[in-house]
């Protein structure tokens, strides 16, 4: 069979995989609603008791043993390679081999849980050897992040910051021409529940004489959506806009953290540093871009007047792609709201494709230059805002600065968050035909600083 | 031994691998002017044919393969964990254990290296043994860098870019209070004598109305010195100023290439990206602190006016310490001078001393918020430049962008560099009463951009 011929059988199983009338024999996968039905299936790390660490695959309420399932001997042939790297505390090996091989994984997978498929006949042997219910482990950082970058890919949140910072010109004239991006922290990235600790920091507000150092009082969140690379590009090639997806494996959810004080008087002239990399959250389900097949939409379209994107950015076939229609949620609740057993608020909703540039995009720029991306590298869209005020992505944006506090049921208001607020982000595709996909989430509660 | 005694034991020995008049019986470690006497013992990766990569120290013109020297049993007590640990491919085991075990190592290797020492007798011996001649073998990277933080910190880069980006406030008003850092790409971190592929990007000159895409027209180098991190700390903790110096490891040589006319249009508003991650080379050869402790100095003082540093960026016994006195030169050979067996001509000279912020404190400010510093981290001073024109440590300054070109003896001339050019930063230390101290050499050659 050619590699083209192969090409195509796997394109045709993964749309098996993808059936909206597919179910699987986990009866959770099947509950309406549930982030993770058959056709998600997102990779996870996870520990169980004092096991290894080592990789497992959502379905429903339960996490699959890959590691397990492998040793059982139930993949075969293509999904060899990618069963075996599951054998592994981190994702970087999964990721190096590529999307192909995690399809073809996925297409095995799906078929030993659909209900009707291999596994359903075994399944009073199989669930009791491969499954644990997700409460009972503990989930890990999906990868070693090598490189982390930030992008600044919504326009919305780009203007309504932008009017903050610089009054005078909001969205300077670079924006809409390069895909704006920086280097993030590698080291302080962590995986959801992680809590988070109020930095300490230099701030001055412009009424005062000279800096002092205290706790941050203008600490924030930042709804992001983070891909994560597969296949990477050695130092000095490139990454041809047709084949970022290519090198693109899995997207998860992201909460930039941010200390809009410290930020406001280190960020010039070389950009943000800590105020942003005393902690960066990402959710511990990863969801692969096959999974997020059905959801393909055009970006919401360029505003009159704008430029077209420069050729290394743009392409027919790219434009045909479009993004991913994935909707992105912020929940607020505080210590008081826990005490009182009150739900979690939601603070927003957005849209990534409201996004000015696509993750293929970002990709694409990102190694214009040369610049070698590795597996496991993190490539964060920035906060995700779109035209309403219902749709800021951080309380700088939805607070104008703490000018507009947000009332809470529990009688509180939030400029910014406050020692033992828990944010929780969430996200999710869905469409008429198609069946929901989740996110799960990434949650951080805020402690207090270091005395 | 209590802790304390051992640590006074230790200084004491320290001291006596720093005596001038210690020779050794490898003979081109006492030729006057080199870079690796007895008294420097700096670490390196190497590899020599195919033996697989493992650590080593530069003695005069030789390497001494340290996985060799442990594999005889020639080291012990204090000495082992580091001995051990230059087993690898890579440094981050021995800074993991932070500067101690290295200083027993380091005072074992100069008894066994030193003329009348334990080695010494036996030298017939252990030289066929240990010893490798440097061109015989491939210097690697000296560790795995997680994460890469570049710094601002000489007053004199700052105001002298600063001028050129913004005329009407070349320092802006927090340079004197944080020491100005921001994130760079750790994965395009080169050892020296790798080639520098010219970067592509988008660039527009004010004068321009739309971007284009193409080689950058101005690429450069920036001269600085690198600290690379020891020990680290754990997320949410800090490091306080007079326990910097203790998760600091090493020194070394940094050219932090640079593509000015992609930086002119991209570092608006969060900072430098694809006209830096292209590549940033490192000299391969690493310089302990303890080798340089008889270079301690004070820094430049500060200028009538500026402020004193803040708390936490200060203590009497910092200021005691205060930084190390390393003179640092530019020399440029073009493929024309090559050609014509020119000698490659110095373009600058400068010195650690006219930095702003010590090592120490920039690593203290780092982890200030709790940010969570790594073995193998580097941490580069940003360009190390001078008050007068002849220090300057990068053309964008020394030829006024271009404006005021350098004039070369091939009869060329350069405003930015050119295909073909070779840039080598070099470092030493010296004073009266000690042992010159060499960084060895980071070498990059420019190759055209990717057609």
């Amino acid at each position: 069979m050619s590699v083209a011929e192969r090409a195509l059988t796997s394109r045709a199983a993964l749309a098996e995989t993808l059936d909206p009338t597919r179910r699987s024999w986990v009866a959770s996968a099947n509950t309406p609603g549930t982030d993770f039905p058959i056709q998600n299936l997102p990779f996870c790390v996870f520990r169980h008791g004092q096991h290894v660490p080592r990789i497992g695959v959502a379905i429903g309420g339960q996490i699959l043993d890959l590691r397990a399932a492998s040793a059982r001997g139930l993949f075969s042939g293509e999904a060899l390679p990618a069963a075996e790297a599951c054998d592994a505390p981190s994702m970087n090996g999964l990721m190096a081999l590529g999307r192909l091989p995690a399809r073809a994984l996925r297409v095995q997978l799906s078929e030993l849980l659909r209900e009707g498929g291999s596994g359903d006949s075994a399944r009073e042997v199989l669930a009791p050897a491969l499954l644990l219910p997700r409460d009972e482990v503990a989930l890990l950082m999906p990868a070693v992040v090598g490189d982390y970058t930030d992008f600044y890919a919504s326009v919305h949140h780009a203007t309504n910051v932008g009017r903050m910072f610089r009054p005078d010109q909001p969205l300077l004239p670079n924006y809409k021409w390069v895909p704006i991006g920086y280097h993030g922290r590698a080291s302080s990235i962590v995986v959801s529940e992680t809590p988070v600790r109020r930095p300490i920091g230099q701030r001055k507000a412009p009424t005062e004489d000279t800096p002092t150092v205290g706790p941050s009082r203008s600490l924030d969140y930042e709804l992001e959506l983070a891909g994560w690379v597969g296949a990477g590009n050695t130092l000095g090639n490139t990454i041809a806009i047709d084949d970022a997806e290519s090198h693109l494996f899995v997207l998860s959810l992201l909460n930039d953290w941010s200390a809009r004080d410290l930020q406001a008087w280190e960020y010039q002239p070389l950009g943000p540093f800590l105020a942003k990399n005393f902690a960066s959250s990402v959710s511990p389900f990863v969801v692969t871009l096959d999974a997020l097949e059905p959801f393909r939409a055009p970006l919401a379209p360029r505003a009159e007047g704008d430029p077209e994107a420069l050729a290394y950015l743009s392409s027919e076939s790219d434009r045909e792609r479009g993004g991913f229609g994935i909707t992105l949620e912020v929940w607020l609740r505080t210590a008081r709201m826990r005490h009182e057993a009150l739900e979690p608020v939601r603070l927003s909703r957005s849209q990534s494709l409201d996004l000015y540039w696509t993750f293929a995009q970002m990709l694409t720029h990102h190694a214009s230059n040369g610049c070698n991306m590795r597996s496991g590298d993190v490539l964060g869209s920035g906060t995700v805002s779109g035209a309403a005020p219902e749709n800021r992505g951080c309380l700088l944006e939805l607070t104008e600065r703490a000018a507009q506090p947000i009332v809470l049921p529990s009688g509180e208001s939030r400029g910014f968050l406050e020692d033992g607020d828990e944010v929780t982000l969430r996200g999710y595709a869905e469409r008429e035909g198609a069946v929901r996909i989740g996110f799960g989430e990434c949650v951080g509660v805020v402690i207090a600083a270091r005395s």
